[in-house]
C-alpha cells in the first residue's frame, strides 16, 4: 500500500481534488493521508473542514500556519511557518508520495517540506500560463516536483519544454471536471434545500442572475478596492440579479472585501446577494445556471467551459490563460464590463468543450501513482 | 541610486560573491544592503562573519535561522525560519532588487521572502546541472526569479530553454574568478603570515599537499561517513601532505564530520592536518598550489579548472555538472581514488580555461542592475 | 538618553498607555521607541495603528505574528512567533528598558523576548487577581519582570508578598485614567464629528444608551457564542438603544462574532448598533455618557468606576477582580442581565472613585525609568 | 488512564526524571507519554536519544527547535519556535498532564503551549533560588504550573510564600535521588566495560582523579572562555587526573568550548581527559568516585550532598542555592579556586545528607498525579 498524502489548503483546493481524493480512498493499493490546512480551518474563509467531513473524509492532521495581515509579508510568513508545520506533519506520517495542488503560495510550503524531506512530489495542474506572482510559484513547484499532471494538452507540452521528464508527465485533465461528470447540475429542490441561508438580500436561483467573483490580485493589492466596485457598479443597472462571493485569503483581500461591504452597506435596497462559501457541487450548480459569470476566478476560465456559461473575466489575474470560446476578456472599467455582460447574455450559453479534461482525472491520478517508479532523481532533458 | 540587497548564506556564497559586493559598493548608481546569515554567523563552520567584516563590509542584519539537527527535516525548518526572518528584513530594507546565490537550502529562503514581497530578484549561478536536490531548488529558484546571472554559456543557454526572456539572463561568468584575477596566488611570506594556528599536525605549505574537502550529499545523508572514510583512506599511502577541511553544514555533515574525527585519532602520527575554513583568498591560493585535489566541492569544478589544478572528485555530488580537462571522477572507492590521485599527480598541473569566467563577473553584474528595467512582470517565453 | 522600547499589542494596550508613550516621549532623558504588533495591524480588529499614527506617534516597527485560528493551539503559536519576531526586533533596537503591558497571550511573547535577551523588562498592571488563563499570564509575566507599575494598591502589596523587591515596585495607577483626565468626556459636537459612520441602524448620542462589550473567555472559547446571546437578548425589550462593540482577537472571539452576527442579520429593526473600534478618547466618551454598561471588558472595573458609569459584569472573565461600587456582578442568563440592568439605570451614576489612579500614570512611570538603576539582577526577598 | 506527558529537552532533564518516568509507566492508572526534543536530539550534546532508547524508552515525537546560535537571541528564538512545534504536538497527544522539569529556556516553551492549551501543567524543581535568568524563568513557570513537586522543604515553602495553593504542592524530593539509590555507585568491572573510549588523554577511573564540569552564565555568556580557563588553569599542578565534560547548550556554550578546545592543544601532554556525555548511572558513578568536584553544575550541589562528594563550586551561577556542607564557593579565580581544591581533597568525603530527597520522588509524582484532581483553575492563596 503506497501512502499518498494529499495536502488541502484552501476551500478552491478542495472543490478541485475532491474526485482525486475518492479516486485514492477507492484505489486497492493506495492509502490516503488527508492533510487540512490554511484558510480550510478558518472561520473567515467558510470552514471548508467542514464539508470535507461532511463528504466523509478524516482528515489526520489540522495544521494552523496563516499569518494573518492579508498583505504580502504575512503572505511570506505564512509560507515558512507551513514549512515548519508541514515538514514536521510528513516526517510523522512518512507519506510514500506527497500531492499538491495549484499555485497559490501555501502550495510552495507544501512543495518544499516534501521535496526538501526526499518525498516524491506530485502536482496537479502545472504547466499553465496566467500572469502574477502565482505563475512564479507554479513553474517553481514545477522543478521541485517528480511527477506531472497538468489539465490541458498545452500544459503538457509547456513542462516538456521546460525539460521535465516525459515519463513523470501525464495529461490528467483538471480534477475539478470530474465533480461536474457526478453531479445534477440543474437547480432541484435538493439542490434549492442546502443552500445554506442568505446574509442579505432575498434570492431566487429560479430566475436570471449573473455570478461574481473576483480575488485580489497579488501583484496590485492595494488596487482591490477599487477593482470590485468596478465590477459591482458595472451591473447596477442590469434586471437579473446578482449573487456577489467573498474572495480568498490572497494579500489584498481585505480590500476586495471592504469594497465590497461599502457597496453592500449603500445599496440595500438593489437586488445583490452576498455568499461566503459553498460546497463545489452546489458551487458548480450555481455557476451552470448562471445566466453570465464576472470576475477573475479560474472556475471562469476552467468549469465554466466544460458548462458553457457565458463569462466576462476582469484584468490580468488570467491573463494569456489557455480558455474556451465562452471568455470574453475586459478591462477594470465599469463600462467596458457592462458591454461585455450585455454581449455574453444576449449571445446565452456556449457549446461544451473539453479543453480541461473529460471528468476522469482522479482515476487517471490514482492509476499513475499506483504503478509509477517512486524515485526523486530527476534529471532535466537537455 | 537603487538598493541592491545580497544575502549571503555560507562560507561558500560569500567566497563566491566577494567581488560583486565590491562592484556594487564602487557603483555610483548602486547602494548595498548586506545581510548576512545561517552559518556565516556560527562558531561551527567558521563564523565567516569575521571574514567579511575584515574585508571591510558592514552587513546590516545578521539574520539567525539554523534549527540545528542536521537531518533534512532540521533542514527544511531552517528554511521556513529563513523566510519568516528574512521576509521582515527586506520589509524593512526596502530594497529595490534582492541577490541570492547558487542553490543551497537557504537560498530558497532568500528566494521566497523577496519574491513573494514583489521584489525583483536576481540570481546567481542557475541554470546549472548537478544532481541532487541542490539541483531541483537551484532551477526553482530560476523559475521565481526575475534575472539570472548564470557562469557559463551552457548554463545561460539552459536558461533560456526553461522558458527566461532572454533580456533577463546575462553569462556573468562565476564571480568566484573575479577573486582570482584580483590577487597573488603564490605561497608568499605574506600568506605563510595569515595562516590561522592548525589544530594538529604540523603542516608545510612550501612542500607538496593533497587538498580534501568532501560535504555531505543531501540525498543520502546516512552514508556521510563512509564516504569520507573511503576518501582518507585512499591518501594513507601517499607521501604528501594532507590537508583535511570540515564539511559545509547540511543534512548528513554531523556525520563526515564524525568521519573525520574518528579517522584523526586514529591516526595522529600521519601526515594530515585539518582546517575549518580559510578566507577566500587564503583558499584559492591553497587551491592553486596543491598537488592535487580530492572530494566533492564546487571549487574543485570551478576555481580548479581555472587555476588548472588537477583534481579527484568523488561520488555524485558534482555527477552531470559541465568541467574542465582537470577533472576526474570517481565512485566512493579507497582503491578508485587511490589510483585517480596516482595518475593525477603524475600528469601535473593542467592549462587554464576559462570556461566558468574572465573574472569580471562583479562589473558585469552591477552594470546590469544599475540600469535594467525593474520589472516583476516575467513572462515565459513559450 | 535611555531608550525606552513600548511594544503594542491590540486597541486595549493602546488605549491603556497613551499617555504613558506621552509622558516618555516628552521627559528630558528618555527616548521612545514604539513597536506596534499583533492585531492592532489587522482590519478585522480596526486596525488601531491608523489611531496610533493619527496621534502622532510614530511606531519604529510593524510585527505581524498573529497565527489565524482563533482557537488555544492558534493563540500559543502566535505566542511562538511573536517570541521569535520581537527577539530579532530588540536585537535591532537595543532598547535599555523594554515596557509591556497587561496580561494577554502577546505579553508573554513581549516579556520573554525581552527578559531572555537580559534587557530589564517593566510591566504595567501586574498584581491583579481575574481569574482565567490570563491571571497566570500576568503573574509568570511579574516573576519575568524587573520593575512593576501595578495599577493599586492592593495588587502593588500583592507583588510584595510574592517575593519582588520593593524598590522595583511603583503603584502608579493605571494608565488608563491618565486619559479620562486629559479630555473633555461630554457628548459635544466635535465628538459627535469624529464618530465614524455606523454600519447597521441609526443612532443618537444624545438620547440613552446601553453599552454592550463582551469578549471571549479564554477557559471556555466555545460558549463564546451563548455567552453573548444571553446578553443580547437580555437588553431585547428595553427602550434604550444598544451600542455593541465587536470582541477583541482572544480564543473564541469567531464564536461571539458569529453570536454578534446572526443576532444582527435577525433583528434588524430593533435599536441595536454595531461598532467595531473606537480611538480611547471617543471609547472614553462612549463609556461616560452610557446609561450602563454590560459585558466583560475589564474598561467597566477600571475606567468606569473613575466615572462612576453603572455597570453589569456578565460572567466570570472579571471575577475576583478589585472594584468599585459602580459594579454588579451576574451570571450568563438574560433574566439575571435584564434584572441587574434595571436595577442598575434606576440607581443612576455612582460616585467618582479613584481605586485605578489619580491619572498621572504616565509621569510617574517615566520618572521613575528616567532614574531607576538598570539591572537586571533581581532577588527574590525569601 | 490518565495520559502523563512528559517534555525532556536536555540530557540533564532526562538525568532527572528517569525514574519518573518509570514510575508513571510502572502505574496501574497513568500511560506515559514521552516526547524528547531540543539537544537531547544533537550530536553536539551527546545525543542523549541513545541513551533513552537504551533504556527502553519509546519517545513518541522528535521535536527538533534549537535555533542555532548560542546567543541570546538563538535561545529566545528557539523557545519561540518550541512553543510553535510543542502545541501542534499536545493538540495532537491530548495529555491530562504535561510535566515539564526544571528552568531552562526551553522549559518555558512546555510551559507555555501546555498552559496556553488549558492543559494541566506539573512542575518538577520549582521553588529554587539559584541567581540568573534561569531562575526568573523557574519563577515564571511556577506561576503557570498547576501542580507542582519541588525538591526541598525550604523550596516547598517557598512556592507557598508566592501564593500557590496548599494541596497543589508537594515536596517529592529531587527524583535525581532516586537514580542514586538505584544503582551500584562504585567503580565495577561492569562500569568499565560501559564507559565510551575516551577522545584524548589515557585515563584510569581506579587512580584518583578531579571531576570539572562547568556551564556558562547565561547573564555573561561572553565571559564563558575565561571562566573555564581559569577552572582549568588551577588543576594544572595537581597530581590527579583530570576529567573535563563539555557543556551544555546555553548561550556562551561556544565560548566554554572553545576555551577547553583550545587549552587541550596546548596541554596535550598533562593528565586532563575529556568526554561529551554519559548516561545518568555512569554520571553518578563518575561523580560519586571523584576525589573533588569542581565547576557549577547544578549535580554538584544536589547528587554530590546525597553523596558526600568534596566540591568546589566556581561562579555565581548556583548562588544563593540551598546546599549541603560538601560545597565550598569561590571566586573565577585560579588561585582561589586551586586552594579550595586543596583543601577539599585534604578533607576528603563528607557525610550523606538528604536534603534533595530520599529516593523516591518517581513513585510519589506518580501516586498523586494518579490522583489528584484535574483543575487548571489556580487561585492565588492572597
Amino acid at each position: 500500500m503506497r501512502k499518498i498524502c494529499v495536502v488541502v489548503a484552501s476551500r478552491a483546493n478542495y472543490g478541485r481534488v475532491k474526485y482525486v481524493l475518492k479516486a485514492i480512498e477507492a484505489h486497492p493499493d493506495l492509502e490516503l493521508q488527508l492533510v487540512v490546512s490554511a484558510s480550510v480551518l478558518l472561520d473567515r474563509y467558510g470552514r471548508a473542514i467542514r464539508v470535507i467531513e461532511q463528504d466523509g473524509f478524516k482528515p489526520l492532521r489540522k495544521v494552523y500556519y496563516v499569518v494573518e495581515g492579508e498583505n504580502l509579508e504575512a503572505q511570506a510568513k505564512s509560507t515558512g511557518l507551513g514549512i515548519i508545520e508541514l515538514s514536521g506533519v510528513f516526517e510523522d506520517l512518512k507519506p510514500d508520495v506527497v500531492i499538491t495542488v495549484a499555485d497559490r503560495y501555501e502550495t510552495m510550503a507544501t512543495a518544499i517540506a516534501a521535496s526538501y524531506l526526499n518525498i516524491p512530489l506530485a502536482h496537479i495542474q502545472g504547466g499553465e500560463i496566467t500572469g502574477n506572482i502565482d505563475e512564479l510559484v507554479r513553474h517553481a513547484i514545477t522543478k521541485l516536483s517528480h511527477y506531472h499532471f497538468p489539465a490541458t494538452e498545452e500544459s503538457k507540452q509547456r513542462l516538456l519544454k521546460m525539460g521535465e521528464e516525459p515519463w513523470r508527465v501525464v495529461n490528467s485533465g483538471c480534477p475539478a471536471m470530474d465533480t461536474l461528470c457526478h453531479q445534477n447540475l440543474d437547480i432541484t429542490p435538493e439542490f434549492l434545500a442546502q443552500i445554506p441561508e442568505f446574509v442579505g438580500h432575498e434570492f431566487d436561483f429560479t430566475k436570471p442572475y449573473i455570478l461574481v467573483l473576483q480575488h485580489p490580485v497579488t501583484t496590485t493589492p492595494e488596487e482591490g478596492r477599487r477593482q470590485i466596485e468596478e465590477t459591482l457598479y458595472a451591473l447596477v443597472d442590469r434586471p437579473e440579479q446578482k449573487l456577489v462571493m467573498w474572495p480568498n485569503i490572497d494579500a489584498g483581500s481585505d480590500m476586495v472585501s471592504r469594497g465590497i461591504r461599502v457597496f453592500r452597506d449603500k445599496h440595500q435596497d438593489c437586488n445583490y446577494a452576498y455568499h461566503k462559501n459553498f460546497s463545489p457541487e452546489i458551487y458548480n450548480c450555481v455557476l451552470n445556471n448562471a445566466v453570465c459569470c464576472v470576475g477573475n476566478s479560474s472556475s471562469f476560465i476552467r468549469e465554466a467551459s466544460f458548462l458553457g456559461t457565458p463569462t466576462v473575466v476582469v484584468g490580468d489575474r488570467q491573463e494569456g490563460r489557455e480558455h474556451g470560446h465562452n471568455v470574453t476578456f475586459c478591462d477594470y472599467d465599469r463600462n467596458q464590463i457592462a458591454q461585455c455582460v450585455e454581449k455574453q447574455i444576449a449571445h446565452g450559453r456556449y457549446e461544451k468543450q473539453e479543453i480541461f479534461g473529460t471528468g476522469r482525472a482522479g482515476e487517471i491520478i490514482a492509476d499513475y501513482l499506483a504503478n509509477v517508479e517512486l524515485s526523486i532523481h530527476k534529471r532535466m532533458t537537455y
